[in-house]
């Protein structure tokens, strides 16, 4: 998994079936000490209420739609936690 | 998933007959901000009705395949939204 | 999907009994405009009967091996079709 | 696999169901001389008993999963081993 | 896959019960003229025989799980031929 800060939301009408209902959060990877790192922002289905600000794991790949509820869904990253701290 | 802008088409008359039928547009990654990454462009099955100049969601990997119609396709990037906004 | 350029062939007689039979080209990643792009080149297996210099669609990944005919082969990135051209 | 050595650990207090109980560890990829790479680090499950400033192999993917006791978890990086030498 | 040269061993007494047994070589990505590339080194799983100093193809992601012996291993790479020549 990755470490991130979520950093924006994508709003999308026109979409897979099996997308509609999630939400789509723009996520930052960031470094150990917190601050973003010069990589890719990742668009992720939130599965664990995180919001705009907060500092989460995410997972990609196949693994991802294993945390999502439709399990058929088309989606290769997602939220599966809410960091604490990084110690 | 990664959001791209719709910068082209590719025609393949020779290709995987699993991929007949499809409409193979190239997508560069987009920042948040919508301007293009310094990264890779990716060949992308469009199952939304994407078209040039038009920002998307795209999925990469073995979950891009559940995208598209033909299930059996080798397929590793698909176009599954049309981004409204990002904020 | 990515596009490339078939830049050479590569030769083993020592490998995998499954790879036996197939034709490994080297393909370097293009951009839009052909241009070859300053990222690692794949050896790919071939499906479409690709040619040193030819433009090619080429897949990574698991999907990859979808596209030959030894389905359980370990293979992770195929040519899966030949560009007319990009637009 | 990867090279890494253990940096950090994650604490997540919100987080997918399958990940409670296990530990996650941040790891950051190293090379051959064991010097830190300049990638992103990787929250990884601890598998094997590692510890912070242990040197480990870890695995990436979904192959990840395979590694971890919750066979269902969305886990896409593992610590499967801890380093004695590297020749 | 990969072009990649065999730089060294790793030795790993606590791992994965399904890794004992493997020989896990470092290999370094090579570009087409033999020169070893800029990018991170990677732990294969030998499947050929290979040595030190010779010059492999390596499968990466799950489809590397195929190559080698026990099936079920939490494995992400490995190498699945030697290279007589590119050209």
């Amino acid at each position: 998994m990755e470490m991130g800060i979520v950093v924006g939301r994508v709003t999308a009408t026109r979409k897979d079936d099996r997308l509609v209902g999630t939400k789509l959060l723009i996520t930052q990877p960031i470094g150990v000490d917190g601050t973003p790192l010069d990589s890719q922002p990742i668009i992720t289905v939130d599965t664990v209420g995180a919001g705009i600000g907060e500092q989460v794991i995410f997972v990609k790949g196949s693994m991802a739609s294993r945390a999502i509820q439709n399990k058929d869904a088309p989606v290769d990253a997602a939220i599966v936690g809410i960091i604490d701290s990084m110690e």
